[in-house]
């Protein structure tokens, strides 16, 4: 199938139009006309080379919404006309033991990314959802549930389930203070899903501004973290603290801020080291700082169904595939409220202009 | 009461004789006559002032065996001539959710250590097992079980009871691979521990010469943590490692070593932090760093029962007193397998050739 996107041809060029051929469907694949993708931060790191072992040309996107095409022979799952969503992974051994519980984010022989491969055996790239189509085996495609806006619906891809995956595994609920350390595209959904978990949410932030969004988005509290004081008066409360941020910070007054048992999940990796937590603060109350990444298929999916249950999605802001440029800038500023969402018609319409 | 002990009047004197008064036992006190002291890390850091907030002068020594000399009217848990034991901890405010839970050692309001205290609201200091005699709140003393040699079984009321009880919050057991990392003190408590619950335990060290007491102490497999390749090796292998160093280190080669969803358990402070670990490591296989510190009370009894049941004990070298600064200078170059326990009759007989 041939296939329009926008691509990064080195970490130095802008994203730009690009075609090139997805695989037709095989016998276990789904074959999906893109409608929406989220824009994550991992977008941007790849498409400008920052990260180690970048593959160009590099087509970004892991928070994909669209309508199922086509599919193969053996897929029992899906039929054309679904809507769909596909995050991060598109592949995984399906044999180790973390395959097998389900966990494929934490495959041994290592997932697939949407984008940026290692593809299976071959370790050829892959191109992910700045696309008009994708083809995905069916083990990793997702249902969208009903009811639930398949534009606002894409962040829930990323940016969903991965706070979604640590507020369950570690027990966010009725009569849990969870807090949350930031507040951007992580950040806003952490906060919107332990608030809908039951749990009492408390916000972290740098901001001053974000403290009538955070009420709104189901913050009990906000605290600002520039302020001593009232991290200070925050200790030994915290049961669970989800930190979004991935610059490197100073994690010891977030870590006197956690109570007996607590945990703070880092879901964010800087490019360069945290300031090295100090060790006592740990022994005193039998802390712990932990890491999650993503969530595995089936979690995924529960994540879907619980975000369509409570009525959870993102806050999004709609763009052309063509703004997608002037989005990362925006993003460095944290200038959006919360996720951009790429409205891929934009991309088909440029395609077929120019056809 | 009078008491005899050895004190250092300032971080850069040696210890030397002291005597002072003990208070009489009060109507829930225990007064023990004791037999053994074991010689932890924390006492040399404390005598030499090392640790921010030493107060002088400082009678080290919290891994006391002793007998009951006297019980005041309302002790019910002793009477006169009970073996007993008391560790790290004689007070603590007994009201706080960890204190109710017998958690002491994480009470809200500060645990009295059993040395440098501070007391209960006064913050006095308080003087610790260097001594012929110290005065215990029933609630902080131990019963010896029949069967566990006394001055052997006196590490296990620090050493012991550190590494036991993460051990046991980790859930270490049949089935599970146990790391251990160093062999000291902490060390080869942790390695006969885990190995005694029934886990595969394998012993990190820096030393090629200590594989064969490794074995002999529990160990099933011994790496050396130097060797880059041997610890690539042990990948994603460990359900739980008990990391007993107390000197700057590298976390990450260790963080790597654990398995999905696995947790390193941090029992030891250095005085300078450790190397920031990386992030993505967490992340890749949701693993934890943790800190523990010792143990309540009821598990410290538990972990003596379990010892006893066990035939676990540690590994001792006893010293009179006057040798404490030898003993000291030793453990500095970790010439010391694998504690040293201090025969108090020696200070009782200097203190009765003096008077």
């Amino acid at each position: 199938m041939h296939a329009h996107a926008y691509a990064a041809q080195s970490g130095a060029t802008p994203l730009a139009p690009f075609s090139f051929e997805r695989r037709d469907p095989g016998p276990n694949d789904v074959a999906i006309d893109i409608l929406f993708c989220g824009v994550c931060h991992s977008d941007l790191h790849t498409a400008r080379g920052e990260w180690q072992g970048v593959m160009f040309p590099s087509v970004p996107g892991h928070e994909i919404i669209g309508r199922v095409s086509a599919v193969g022979a053996q897929v029992s799952k899906f039929k054309e006309g679904d809507l769909v969503g596909v995050g991060c992974m598109v592949d995984s051994c399906q044999h180790c033991d973390p395959c097998k519980r389900g966990l494929e984010q934490y495959c041994e022989v290592g997932m697939t990314g949407t984008y940026n491969g290692p593809e299976q055996g071959t370790g050829a790239n892959t191109y992910g959802g700045y696309s008009d189509k994708i083809t995905v085996r069916q083990e990793f495609v997702l249902r969208l549930p009903d009811g639930l806006d398949p534009a606002a619906a894409a962040p829930l891809l990323c940016a969903g389930i991965t706070t979604y995956s640590p507020l369950r595994h570690w027990n966010a609920g009725p009569g849990k203070k969870v807090g949350v350390v930031g507040l951007g595209g992580l950040g806003h959904m952490a906060v919107k899903l332990a608030h809908a978990m039951g749990a009492e949410v408390t916000l972290f932030t740098t901001s001053p501004g974000k403290e009538d969004d955070a009420r709104r988005l189901g913050a009990s509290h906000v605290v600002l973290s520039r302020d001593p004081e009232a991290m200070a008066a925050q200790a030994r409360t915290f049961d669970l603290i989800i930190n979004t941020v991935a610059v490197p910070m100073d994690l010891d007054p977030y870590i006197a801020a956690l109570a007996l048992d607590g945990t703070m999940v880092l879901v964010g990796a800087p490019p360069e080291a945290h300031k090295s937590p100090s060790v006592f603060p740990l022994l005193m109350a039998r802390r712990s700082i932990a890491g999650s990444g993503i969530g595995g298929i089936p979690e995924t999916q529960e994540m879907l169904d619980f975000c369509a249950a409570h009525g959870v999605v993102s806050d999004i802001e709609i763009i052309p595939m063509q703004d997608i440029e002037a989005a990362y800038a925006r993003m460095l500023k944290s200038d959006v409220k919360y996720r951009f969402v790429i409205d891929m018609q934009s991309l088909k319409d440029e395609a077929a202009r120019a056809a």
